[in-house]
């Protein structure tokens, strides 16, 4: 059990803080002999960089990835992969008001209950730049399972503004600043964003996943379902506050009949006619998409005072200026995608182990 | 790592089938001395119980508990609690259909499609029957936390209709057959289910589960996060499609400052103006209760036709005939208290190996 | 991390006290379909089984396992196999003085000190009642190995005195009440034990498992070591002091070129010259025998008084009468196959799911 | 689970090739508070560095650690502790024979076979540089257990020359390139590995390592035992055949009587009249010394032919020149304890878990 690693057989263990010298991750169990180098990495970190557009925080990174192990003549090994990135955007700079109040909605309190000491530079350990780290390990799981598999995110939601589904086009989720996928509605945003941003107020977002080519057969009853595992490693995003599949909390208001995923068989395959379930049955993938959403909750370090608490106990007015994202969501997108990858390739590596002659789509009948 | 176990430190490995001789579960890690008898942990699965109204399941089964181990002259020894309920109610039957078709929106085919082979007796392992070890090991849970926290649920959605929280009253939710707060909804919850079930349908619901009086500091950073960890425990319940904490999926909606739960200090201890956070900043606990929902689809055997497959790769109609809870949400309440109950003392303990010297509530200083 | 559970994706959860109503351990991982029922268990319980040598303890238990769970139409289903073993033979007795004094080398005082209470009735769950759980889930990793792997354990040392490996036949293991694969030792132990038995004293023991046919690549490097828990698999059994792998202890003593097992070719298959490796380099099979040694202390129980303490801390002299092994040593033969195939199992789904096309046997090239 | 991490709540994970950029560790879970700096660390990584003496090998590495994470203003955190040591010395050279060939021996035969590739500079992964990191994770255990617990290895048999313990004294381990505490024997030595050096062979060695004043309570009963993970954290040593704890194999040759750890009182706490025991009894500590042997083979790199094969299948004889170990058992010394460390950390957190007011000292009546 650690606190800071994530998986089992694809595990992955981050580490570093976000003005410390570097962060960086461990990624173990990967198989050999897939072909990996930095450059398959660099791009994932790329869409999640900050400082590309005003929509997210100024600090610039250039977030560039450096393979410490587990890799010889261009192939992984079996062995660890060390990834790490400098923090080369450390500006020395007082951190007076932060290192002594906590800002409400941040974690700066509950660290400081828990351990009796936080690293407040820039949030410290609990700074969003730990998902770097993130999107690192989910590039090497995406090699893990193979280019068949192809996981997609999207934001569908700002404030009270969601994507209009009627319109939505993949291919425009990389033209606008906010992984858009509906250009009327990006449009709209900007507008909304530049209004919060003059206010010096964040806000929430939800960011939708979807994983298409998954094998039927990953996941496991009970306490290795692969819903949960999805909904552990979506929830463990910073600012994330609630987790769906398929249907989602819609699923209440519905009717079994509405509900159910009815089935036809096409040359030996099982087809559906709706996705409702999301791809997963019985915590068990079913070989549709796989589809998650999440909501980000607005950003806690805002310009505009609210009351707090310092650490001597004395109630102030608390207001964060410096660097911040005023939607976390939109870099949530590239996030979202690895923690999905990485829940994949885990469960991927775990069915195999139990199961070595399961089939890849679901064929019927089995044997 | 296993896939049919539940927790770190108090871990819970739930076994049994349905319609199997018997199900159960080993608790181990469980501190020892504590005062356990087989009418601690009865009384929770009780409430669990099918067969207690028209509104879940006919199936009658006196859900009777031993324990088997770990206990000695009424206290636990600190080795592993085993806990049996009988299986009794295993009706001889013909399975026929059941054998051979898979429900839409049911296990039955991913299990068939992960395994080769299931034991369709009733759903075997994917059965809501195995929820009762849960909230078996969830009473023990409740011990290992002591009698200051307070772990109680509610169903606060049937269909499209939801509680009216201004009338709330935690009194009310045993009073009627739905663990609602609000008996002018429940009244109404009668009249829809009646419809539900004339219907042969089923219906979804969504359940809240709140704790009150945890101590700040539980949960961890990054990869062991208390949310991430009360996501995949709620997520991991049979039918459960979504996961919230605090705000929620509405956190999307807000911004900063409205999202923000400002601070105060009262004789040292921080108190909170509002509760947007569900308890959880950063992953750890902040001493607020913490407020958690979940979504639970409508239950996917109904007597109305669907089309589907078989096992042999036929396409068939398929109607489920049989004692089957019209809404599965309504036995969720006991199943949701006792998982966030075993998430928390697992917590509890990893807290406490670490952190040994932490406050029991948010104070401040914090030494 | 559980501490009543072994290995990782063959996992097997244990509980029970001796005199407990029952006994029992859940094996989670085990792959589907495989033909299993009571009968692939119960012959390895029956080795194992007390009272049937006067050099064992006189407990009569019929020892008759029941699978619970987790096997449906004979084949198992892949999930949680629940196998539980009845007590019988819980004699009504006084346990007066053993249940306040702590025998000298017995778990009795550790207990105490780090729970604060035991079940001294018969040694709880310190005694060696609990092996039994471990020999079962053995009969299942067996059938997870398959007929080809082959583990047998001998006895081959009680207290100074070693069998002729000259003499070697594994076929007289099972034709006398050592497990001795030497029938002259053998009938040099009747003498020794007899003697023992009649001072009230008790002797310790040496066991040799060994596993032929195990494939290479089972095992990891670094900390998932295949001689590494081998080695935690064998010194976790009751009273075991030392555990070694192939020349063992006997290695440090030797040269360089004396140690190396040399390799040639035979039709694309690496043949050794030797097996100083024990069948694992660097933590990894080799496709050679695995041949693991461990030794077993004297039981603790016995007639001639020892100085002692109470648990009111007052000095006493203590002597143990009942039922007990005057050499628990060989009963821990059947004992010590078992953790050997549980851990080969273990490793078997962790290669797999790793490296899925491996050579089931030490071919080069390799691809 | 991971292949690649050592310990559970004290958690350590290590990465790196031999001649990589790096090698390293993530060091999880560590208490906070605790003052560390690369000072704490880098003297024990220092007694095992190479190059200090003719009888290790000549590779010159300053070996110098560097703190990435996890520290603030001198403190530790709470989160997870990176530490790296840059290689420096990967001179360039031609590997050809070594990367085509596999020593007798070696890893470099199971990599291939489990990997179907391997980095074989040095060693790779397989190397014995990667005990670096467990050297600077002991560091960091030794601060988790404070200063109280003394953990001190020695070198106590090399070949067939054992120490002569009535000779022994702590202080000469420091004084002699061997960690011998016998200055008599260490002399010895030095004729007997010169003898080994100019054949262009090595030979085999023993460690001892102790650990002093370790609370009682630690470990656990039946697969957490304290013993079982010292077992698994010693032979997951390179090199290391077999592991024994007290009496160890020699306990198979003692009487009851004899094996027995008398105990009298004194002052409420148990004293002990010998420790046959090696400090564990069920698995769990008595608070005596822990005392835990292991032997390490002799190096596999040997100037001395020996028959093998090559990657493509082909018959070769086999020398080994490079900078080695004449006898990597000496440089095992610090690495022992470093393990020893590792695993009373681990155990102290978890014990701390389960038994907060568990007595520091044997102490009776418990409460």
């Amino acid at each position: 059990m650690s606190h800071n690693s994530f998986g089992h057989l694809f595990r992955v263990t981050t580490w570093g803080e976000s003005h410390g010298p570097a962060i960086g991750c461990v990624v173990d169990g990967c198989p050999p002999r897939l072909r990996l180098s930095e450059g398959d990495i660099q791009p994932w970190l790329d869409r999640r960089r900050p400082g590309q557009s005003r929509y997210t925080t100024q600090r610039q990174e250039p977030d560039a990835v450096r393979i410490l192990s587990g890799v010889f003549e261009g192939l992984t090994t079996g062995t660890p992969i060390a990834l790490e990135i400098q923090n080369t955007d450390q500006r020395s700079r007082d951190y007076g008001a932060i290192a002594q109040q906590f800002r409400p909605g941040h974690a700066d309190l509950t660290y400081e209950l828990k351990y009796g000491i936080r690293d407040y530079r820039g949030g410290g350990r609990s700074s969003a730049r730990e998902t770097a780290s993130r999107v690192a390990a989910g590039a090497v799981a995406r090699l893990v399972l193979g280019p068949d598999v192809k996981i997609r995110g999207a934001l569908v939601q700002i404030g009270g503004r969601a994507v209009d589904r009627a319109r939505w086009d993949w291919e425009e989720v990389d033209r606008n600043p906010f992984f858009c996928p509906d250009p009327a509605t990006a449009a709209e945003w900007e507008q909304d964003l530049a209004e919060v941003r003059k206010e010096g107020s964040s806000i929430g977002a939800v960011i939708e996943v979807m994983a298409e080519n998954v094998p039927p057969g990953l996941g496991a009853p009970i306490y290795g379902k692969l819903d949960a595992e999805l909904a552990s490693a979506l929830m463990g995003i910073n600012a994330v506050k609630g987790v769906e599949i398929g249907a989602g909390f819609a699923a209440a208001a519905l009717r079994g009949e509405a509900n159910a995923d009815e089935m036809r068989m096409d040359d030996g395959v099982v087809r559906f006619g709706s996705n409702h379930a999301g791809g997963v049955l019985g915590g068990i993938s079913t070989g549709q998409p796989i589809v998650v959403r999440f909501a980000v909750k607005p950003t806690s370090s805002i310009l505009i005072p609210r009351q707090s608490v310092d650490r001597a106990g004395a109630e102030v007015d608390i207001m964060t200026r410096g660097r911040h994202d005023p939607c976390v969501g939109i870099r949530a997108v590239p996030v979202g995608e690895a923690m999905v990858a990485c829940v994949l390739a885990d469960h991927l590596l775990r069915h195999r182990a139990q199961n070595p002659d399961a089939p890849s789509e679901p064929r019927l009948p089995r044997n």
